[in-house]
């Protein structure tokens, strides 16, 4: 089985060096912090973009006075890459709007990689301001990969949720639902947390009979994505079903149904000229529901 | 390529029905609440076992006057499964310990599982007592799956964090690092955590590279584990390299080195029979480290 996805997977392939042996050393981030070096500007959580549609970079001395600043590594001119932590509750968070969806579809991959780890660490320091152990203030460490209590020391690290999502087959044809919020006509391959105490498998198992009542076989990775809304690693899988009777939650769905070979291709290739299609509305491309769906129609 | 584990994955496999329809309904949850219902009984984070091996399981009767009570689901009787949050800092944790090791080699595959899943969610409950984002306290709420802020609002669940733990294939041989904590003659795959920004195979080449100065090619997929100190998702990968040539990080490893399929077969036959292999210790039987070096040999 050709395991390589098809299509390129948004928010992946960022070209910062993340320069880990940089991050404890607080003497070598304060030789970073020179004229050369870049603050990637926000507006809260959300993207600033120049007139070309590039992340808009600017220097240190754009920082408020006293922002905690967090190190996102090096570019390939060796200039530390920072990023200011925004104030609590910050505009453009945590979910995507419109200035996010934007960015998806108008920046150059490894840019939009760069901002997505951005967002989703300053969106964790905004989120975390405080111990949940005790309760007191935390502040930045380790170069903002890290946070740390003021009281009882306790050390805190950004926060990644696994989230499975999956496509399931049956007798040819793929399982996809339809969640109330998506858009007019769109389904999409279910999805959801990974709990504790459970392998990738199990909960795509679980989530797949809780969400359509289908029980599947032979789960198999196929792509991640880092989602930083707030900041997930989506963990795309396929699986099969030897059942394609399905009841759905309606609390997470307002329907699931099988769709064939030709309604998926349809799909597809629709939504990747802009369009919807005729049978439903593909997953777009930068979501990796969409490499997913491109990932079984190529495999043949 | 054989994508399935040929070995048992620890603390996967739990029989515990997570009934996720119960958790938001507490009329549900009251209704299981009876003198049938049982109580998982632990010593703070660590496992309390029967004479014959097997998790002590009481009744509500048990549980401290006031506890918070954790929903972890229905058994195959249908009788609701608990288990009480410990105090803040309990013992045993948050990584294994004496007794948790013990019930590693002792538990039947099914309780282990449901230990596991239990104790990264009560551990999680007692490391969340106050809410990151305003310092003021939480509460449990949806029958232990979440907690909420007594002030603000703010809605938390528990966490899982992503690990990617990886070997490593060049000519033939395999890549194994030895950190200064290990056991005598002890060597396994290298591991760490996914990262806000990055995919699993980004985070396996970042890892590799960081710890051994090896740059990877072609990761898949192999296998995970839910490892519950204290909330891990491990997640195993296999690659390539095109040069083998090795520069440990010191701060990580004390030494990494390529073994042949032989000395792998060697140290595993070794493990599963209680001994050390002669050219090195293998990881036991209930890593997923263990299970990376068991498919990795066996798909021949």
């Amino acid at each position: 089985m050709l395991l390589t996805p098809s299509a390129p997977i948004a928010f992946a392939g960022s070209h910062i060096d993340r320069a880990d042996h940089v991050r404890g050393d607080p003497d070598a981030i304060a030789a970073l912090m020179t004229a050369q070096a870049r603050l990637m500007r926000l507006d809260g959580l959300d993207p600033v973009l120049t007139p070309d549609s590039l992340l808009d970079w600017g220097s240190l001395a754009d920082a408020a006075s006293g922002a905690e600043l967090v190190f996102l590594g090096l570019d390939d001119e060796a200039r530390g890459c920072f990023v200011e932590v925004p104030p609590a509750n910050p505009s453009g968070g945590p979910h995507a709007g419109p200035a996010s969806w934007n960015a998806m579809t108008v920046l150059e991959p490894g840019e939009l990689a760069a901002y997505g780890g951005a967002r989703a660490l300053v969106g964790w320091h905004a989120r975390h301001r405080f111990c949940a152990v005790c309760g007191h203030a935390t502040v930045l460490a380790k170069g903002g990969w890290q946070r740390t209590c003021t009281s009882c020391a306790t050390e805190h690290f950004p926060r990644v949720d696994p989230v499975t999502i999956m496509t399931v087959e049956h007798e040819g044809k793929l399982l996809l639902g339809r969640q109330p919020r998506f858009p007019a006509r769109r389904y999409s391959a279910l999805a959801g947390f990974v709990e504790p105490g459970e392998t990738i498998e199990e909960a795509v198992a679980r989530e797949t009979f809780e969400e359509a009542g289908v029980r599947v076989r032979d789960v198999t990775y196929v792509a991640s994505q880092p989602w930083p809304f707030p900041s997930s690693l989506m963990i795309g899988c396929h699986a099969f079903t030897d059942d394609g009777a399905i009841t759905i939650d309606t609390t997470e769905l307002e329907d699931a149904r099988w769709f064939t070979r030709e309604e998926v291709v349809e799909a597809l290739e629709a939504i990747e000229a802009g369009e919807v299609g005729r049978a439903f509305g593909a997953p777009p491309k930068y979501a990796v529901a969409h490499v997913l769906l491109r990932w079984w129609v190529d495999r043949g």
